[in-house]
This record gives structure tokens, sequence and C-alpha cells, in this order.
């Protein structure tokens, strides 16, 4: 479908930052035809009316579990080793396909309803999210995660589970494949290296979990006599495009055996700060040239999967850790939020800002919002006072997947009531919190 | 009128705790009447049907400054005196009434819309923001920022004018009346001393902002030779209930005194971050038995008013800091944000709970969000996944001014118009940010 974005405010890149400007943007297809001047022969076959909003980027959510949505809420104010050896793990033991359907259908209703297009996911099951991703009309990257010791069994199970999934996404180009060894303190460094060489093999990007948890640290330091991030160095992890997600503890010498590496850094304020794990030192990557995007994390460690909310807490937590009011702006805020996901993902020519002949990810927002007056000036607006709900409308791919917040591809009631029902199997809505 | 929350889930008070229950909740003109059993011959004159909604008392924002909601987003990533000296005060001297007047209410529009139905404010131009208070029919207690050094002019006028303003609350039992002394920066111990005297007087609390930037703890350590916090007890602002805004820079010794004299500390985690101020040791002042509440601050250094975004960034930071997931809980946060604000207040025995006899300030979420399923541990839900969008319907003082995300007081068109009207005046559109 042609679609006319007319006389809006547009955030647009301009050499390496982003401007505000009022403009039109044409879509043709799932591709952004121009924007400013109409390509020759452009009819519209929908005009959205510019006047009091405001088109970005979609959101780029560069860490989650979409399948734990429905264990939003289930296990707070734990440890880290509490919380997922002690209260997810036994849920995820109960947890069928439809339950890991509807939670990934949970997932993409609040990102879509908060303006995010593209997420990074690593997953138990990869069939159900792919089913989510295709009905939806959003667009992922998925992994599953990899559990393995050596050339065990197991280990070796999982990884051509997952290379047997990946088929499922020959058949949709919003789906992209990656492989996902889960953590240094669930796989060993042989594991790393089989996982390395495959994705070597076959140019894939990996997603791990680096250096989120001091004990963590302690076991690898135990077992290694290193840092997470010297082990994963050292057993091939770095050798192809990869994102660590969290890196909360890492040292002057991490960083920069993760930028040597060209290593994505993303980075989960929420949950790291909900698990007690501290803040991820954002300010020292950037200032050494790494490539830090974000995440939310999934839902039962955040316990939401809001970008805006992700972006107020980047913009606000490292001004008050580093007691200045200049550290980490909105305006690197939204490129963290946007273009450096892109980037991360390998997909840095397609998404993460509006220019003609990327993808047709836009997130509208609606400016008559208290949180959005007055309007003056916007981008820090959206990291600042934006909650996620001004969101408006969402394209994808070209596709309006939201209008006037109802949502075109999720039958949002449904959606609710599923969730609520697997947690009324589970016992979970009877458990004394 | 009679109103009846009709098997609704509600935050009750379970002796030191919060508890969530099915019931039912009988309105009666500006009261709670009843909760669980009917009052003998109530006849429910309008019916709000529980299904998939919450029910809690009305957050209480318990430091802001309503008017600067104009000035939202217009002074980002700046020092915390380059950002007062040099940015604020210069817009706030080309302000005109009916500038504060639209100003406070853009705010108390966005209060509404996120569940606040109570505010704490510290004002310019008090007869501007009573009339907003009036008209839309929130509850605020207000004084006049007052600035003086011993009995000169300036001070003795503006407190004078303090009191003369004070007749314009007579009228609304909404209104109640505060005294301001700004900061030890702004207010010698002289001019505390004698705001102190008129407060013992006249039976009245005092609201003061304190120990919130280094550069006050500098500039009173050197005029004084001692924190802020001991300059407020030598100069008396603690001899009547005082609510000290801040209090991030603080030591043992100075929370020792703030217990020895029931000073409530009003924390704003977002604000202390963005000016680059740092956390406030809530752990340490719940640990000492000080009543913690919590406020949003201005618009100009947040640049939010919405209460959820707040108590989330309360209990999220401190578990951060603290390295433990344990630190300020979602049960202790909601409490700060409801009970401990009206205590603060001195209002107690009127608002902060959802009890028989109290004022009917009740906040009603659409559990029908995705942040909000499923429907579990709803009290983390409040802290970790609202965004305050949730919020459907607003009650306060019996009166229902919001309903279905419609305000019933306030013609929110007009006051986008009017607030942008005045950013154009200003020309802060046009500034470069």
């Amino acid at each position: 479908m042609n679609i006319l974005l007319k006389n809006m405010q547009v955030l647009l890149p301009e050499g390496d930052r982003d401007v505000i400007k009022q403009t039109d943007v044409y879509i043709s297809g799932n591709r952004i035809a121009a924007v400013g001047e109409a390509p020759a022969g452009f009819k519209a076959e929908k005009t959205i009316d510019g006047t009091d909003k405001l088109a970005i980027p979609g959101l780029i959510n560069c860490h989650t579990h979409s399948y734990m949505s429905f264990m939003r809420n289930v296990a707070d104010d734990l440890s880290f080793m509490d919380w997922l050896f002690g209260t997810i793990d036994p849920i995820e033991q109960q947890m069928t396909d439809e339950d890991a359907y509807w939670g990934a259908m949970l997932a993409i209703t609040e990102m879509i309803k908060s303006g995010t297009t593209c997420f990074n996911d690593m997953q138990m099951n990869i069939m159900q999210t792919t089913r989510a991703v295709k009905e939806t009309g959003i667009r992922a990257c998925i992994c599953r995660g990899l559990v393995g010791h050596g050339n065990d069994e197991a280990g070796s199970t999982r990884l051509a589970q997952a290379f047997k999934e990946a088929d499922a996404f020959k058949d949709c180009d919003r789906l992209h494949f990656l492989l996902g060894p889960h953590a240094p303190y669930t796989c060993d460094g042989d594991f790393m290296r089989i996982v390395s060489d495959e994705a070597k093999k076959h140019g894939m990007r990996i997603h791990v979990h680096l250096s989120e948890s001091l004990s963590e640290i302690e076991g690898v330091k135990k077992d290694y006599g290193c840092s997470p991030i010297e082990m994963a160095e050292r057993y091939g992890l770095f050798d192809v495009p990869c994102i660590a997600a969290h890196c909360v503890q890492i040292d002057d010498n991490d960083i920069s055996i993760l930028k040597k590496h060209n290593v994505s850094v993303a980075t989960n304020p929420a949950s790291n700060m909900k698990l007690g794990n501290g803040f991820a030192p954002v300010k020292k990557l950037l200032d050494a040239g790494v490539n830090v995007c974000l995440g939310t994390d999934g839902a039962a460690s955040n316990n939401s999967l809001n970008m805006f909310h992700e972006l107020s807490l980047l913009t606000l937590i490292h001004k008050g850790t580093g007691k200045t009011p200049q550290c980490v702006s909105a305006r690197e805020g939204i490129r963290i939020a946007t273009v450096n996901g892109a980037r991360a993902l390998g997909l840095e020519n397609e998404i993460g800002t509006i220019e003609a002949g990327k993808k047709a990810d836009i997130a509208i927002l609606d400016l008559n919002n208290p949180s959005l007056v007055p309007q003056n000036n916007l981008i820090a607006a959206l990291s600042y006072s934006a909650n996620g709900s001004e969101v408006d409308t969402v394209i994808i791919d070209g596709n309006i997947v939201m209008e006037g917040r109802t949502l075109t591809t999720v039958d949002e009631s449904l959606v609710y009531s599923k969730v609520n029902d697997i947690i009324r199997r589970m016992g979970l809505d009877k458990k004394e919190y």
C-alpha cells in the first residue's frame, strides 16, 4: 500500500545526530520511498494527517525474552540466582507450546502499543514465537537460548534443533535467526567454541548474556581465572558479530575487548536494577566507542517491555551515578534505542531511521497528550516525559499494525484472557506475593 | 452523589501493609461510606462495574511546582545552578498570571490522567493555582516559595502576601495552606526563623527544599559551618511539622535530626538524577523510621508529573545503588506514594487509603492493558509495570473528574493550545535545544 504521512513532525537523521522537521513521508509497499519530495507518480492510498503528530523510527528492543511476558510480576524482590533457578525455571518446566505462544503475543501487544517495531529475542520455544511474529506483523531477531557443556548430548541436540527451527524463518523476511549461547554460567567454554564455529560457518550473529551478576563473575573467575568478557573472547564468541546483553560488571580491560571486536552491548537498566545487579558503565562504553543498544529484558525481571520506560531510565540513571546532568543525553538515548539497535542486529541498512530506501518501521505519537505538551524540545520529550502511551499509530514493514491505539493484527482481549488462564492454571494468581 | 464501585479489586490497608481484595466500595457525598457491606439505605446513583478494574487510593504528589509545566523540556542536561539561575529564572521573569494558570492546568491534567488526586505545590503565583485547583476539582496543599534575608523588605512583603493569598483558600476545603521558605541558598537563617515563628503562631506546616545539590551543601558549610539539615534545625524550621524535599546529600547525623523532629522527606528520584544530584538515601531513611513520601518535582526538571513513573524509579534505583533486589519493595513503594504522603501533609485521617470515613480520592485502573496482564501480583504491577496510562477513572472528593480517560472538568485541547501559545510567545519553540 502507498501511505503518505502528510505535513508531520518527523525525527530525521542529520549526520550523526537527529533533528525534527515538519515534512512528508512517502511509503510504498514495505519501504520508505521518499522524505520531503513526492516520488514520481506516487498516489497515496492512505493519508495520515500530521497535525499534532510526531513520527519516529520504530524503537528496537535489543534484548528480551518475549514468552516470559506471561510471568510478569510473578517473581519480584529476589536475588538473581533465586529468581532464575528458584522461581522462573520451575514455571518454565510447566510451560506448554500454547503458553509460549500467548506469552509472545502479550509481549508483542505491549511492544507495538509502546512503539517498538523490532525485537531481539532469546527463546525457549522458537516455533511459537515465530508464529506470533508472523501473525502480528512485527519484526524480530530470534535465537534459541542454548545451554551446553562441551559436546554433551543436550547441547548438541539443542543446537541441531536451533538450526531445524530456523527453517520456519525462510518464508518471512521480517524474521532473522541468531545463535544464542545462553550465558557463562549455563555454557562452558568448549560449548561456546562449538557454537561460535557454527555461527562462523553459517555467517550468523551471536546473542549472549554476559557479566550480568556478581555471582556470574565469581563463578567464571573460579573456573576460568578471568572475566566473562575475557572468557567469551577466549572461546570465540567475539569472532562473529555479537550482541552481549547486560555487561554490568565490567572493567576497563573488558571494555577494550568489547571495542576491539566490535561487540554491541545491549544495556537493560530496569532489569539490572531490579535484580540488584547495579548499573552498567554506559558512559564509559560510549566514550570508548562501543555500540550500545537498549533492551527491556523479559517481563519477569523488568517487569515492562515498554521501551519508552527503558529510554527514560537510560537517560536518567547515569546522570545519577555520574553526578552530572550531561551524561547520556536525550539525543544519545534516542540513537541508542533506534540506530544503534539496528547496527547491533546487522540491519542498519534496513531499519533504525526514517530515510528513503529503508523499511517503513515507524511509530507515530499523538502530541495532544499532557506529557508531550508543550511542543518545544520533542527529542527531550521522548526520553524524559513520554511514557509510551502517546504512541497512536504504528507501521511495520509498510503495514499499519496499530491505528488510533487499536491493534489491527491482534485481538487484545483474547490475548489478556488467554494469559490470565495460564496464570490460573499454574496457580500463580493464588500465590502469596 | 452516591457512587458504588461494584465487585472491584481494591487496594486496602491491613495493619501496616496493603492487600488487594475483591469487594464493593460505597461513596456518599465526598466520603467513602463503607467498604464491603452496604451502609443502611444506600442507593447508588452511579455504579461503576468492577470487572477487570483495580481501585487504589489516589496517589499523592508531595513535591511539585505545578506552574512550571509550561516549561517542560525547555532546560535539559544542565547543572543545577545553570538550570535554575541561567534558564528557569529568566523564563519566570516573563511569566504572566495567565501563564501560571495554564501551567497549573497542564500539570493538573497530567496528574489526574496518571492517578494523582492530591499535590503539594510550591508556587510563584498562588492565586492562579488555586483558581486551577478550584476549577478542576483536584486536592492541593499550596505554599508560596519565600525568598528572604533577615527581615529585608522583599522577604517581609512576600510573607505578608502569602498570608493574604491564603484567604483565597477559605471557601474550598480541598485546599490547604503551608509556608514555603524556598531553600538554604535563597533564605538566610534569620529569615527561616521569622517564617518558622509565623508557622508556629498560625499552626501551619512548612514545605522547604533541603540538601538537594552539592553546591548547596558547600554554600551552607561556608556560611553556617554546618549541613543544610542542621541549619534548618538551628533556625526553627523543624519546630513545626515540616516536609523537606530532596534530602539527597545527607549523612547519618542529618537522618537522626530528621527523625528526631518527625520531618517528612519528599524524595524526587527523577529530578535528583536529571540534575546530576544523585540518589537520596531512601533505604537508610526508611530504616531510621523517617516518614518518606514521594514527589515528581516540577516538569522543568523531571520532566513528567506522572507518579507511576516516579514510583517505578523509587522502587528500582535503590535496588541498583544498594545492589540488593529487596530494597524498597513494591509494597513499600505504594505506601510511600499514598499513606506516607497523607501523613506528611497532616491529612492521614482524610486521605491516603480506601477506608470508610475517608475522603473519596480514588484512581481506578483498567486491567485490560498489556502492562497489567496477567492479573496476579497487582501490587508489583503498580510499581514495576504500570505506566500511568492504565488509569481509567478518577474520583476526587467524591466527584468523578475523569471517566474512560475523558476529563470531566478540563477542556484538554484548550489547555494544550494555550500552553503551546505561551512557548511560542516566549520563542521557546524556536530555541536551539
